[in-house]
């Protein structure tokens, strides 16, 4: 079983953390919520679902956890701001360890810059982004390429969360 | 005068569409808001703020107008969804008219691709995307370059207006 790492800040997409999460924990696995402050309670962008921050993305490194979850929404552009929570999507990306995105997620990764020559997909707002960002940008439900799998919006989670399972597996 | 258009969608940055909007109608400009659905009401990030859309960008052109205002938060992210606000973004920059833009504004011009070699500023979470759009990005409260005028963020609002007005009389 796997310690997943769920990054999330105020304005995440609801669904796509609460969906995914509730699958891996059912699967067995244990999901920490890293976000900017450790304590702290962020809201979701419908305004009606509340997330307590487990640990604070300062506090912790890639090494504490076995995987990355990064649910989409306007979350990750808030969380870009913080080159804290930038450096650990970048060591996560670079150790090789299962790193899962939706939507707005590789906003991180572009300005982590580490996507030059991967394939990944994304919500259809950040798709030039994506290609200026150097990567191949893949119209499909869920898109795999090493250790990235990314998914496009609300619709793909329940592809999202089997291909996610069993790359946790894996 | 001028007849501005000021390009908005839902979870606009409130201050940086009405502060400017009241100082470009005080100057006695007019400001025309552009939506993606003519007579709909728009809401700012605050949730405080509603604003009725006067057109549709689907229904007007460049020619319509004298120059374009583009308020930042994550409405420029909903718009650049939308085929026909892109190429009302591109149309405007490539006629030369004034490009009045704040804090995510440039996104559009991104998804536009008309940043290929122009000087710009923008808020810190869409620097990376910026750089790989082919522009220079330049950490200053206003950046002008040719008929672009942009600011990072709502400190910078009181020199976007005092730049923007300027612009606007030249």
């Amino acid at each position: 079983m796997t310690r997943i790492a769920a990054l999330i800040d105020d304005l995440f997409e609801d669904v796509e953390y609460a969906e995914p999460a509730r699958a891996f924990r059912n699967a067995g696995h244990t999901v920490v919520t890293v976000g900017l402050k450790k304590g702290a309670t962020v809201t979701g962008k419908t305004l009606r679902s509340k997330v307590l921050i487990d640990e604070g993305v300062h506090d912790v490194a890639p090494g504490d956890f076995g995987a990355l979850f990064i649910p989409g929404g306007y979350s990750p552009d808030r969380l870009r701001v913080d080159p804290a929570a930038v450096e650990f999507v970048r060591s996560f990306v670079e150790s090789g360890k299962p790193v899962l995105g939706i939507c707005h997620a590789a906003q991180l990764l572009i300005t982590a810059r580490v996507l030059q020559g991967r394939r990944i997909t994304g919500y259809v707002s950040i798709i030039q982004d994506i290609k200026n960002a150097g990567a191949e940008f893949v119209d499909a439900g869920v898109v795999e390429d090493g250790n990235l799998l990314f998914s496009r919006n609300p619709k793909d989670i329940p592809a999202f969360i089997r291909a996610s399972l069993k790359k946790l597996e894996g």
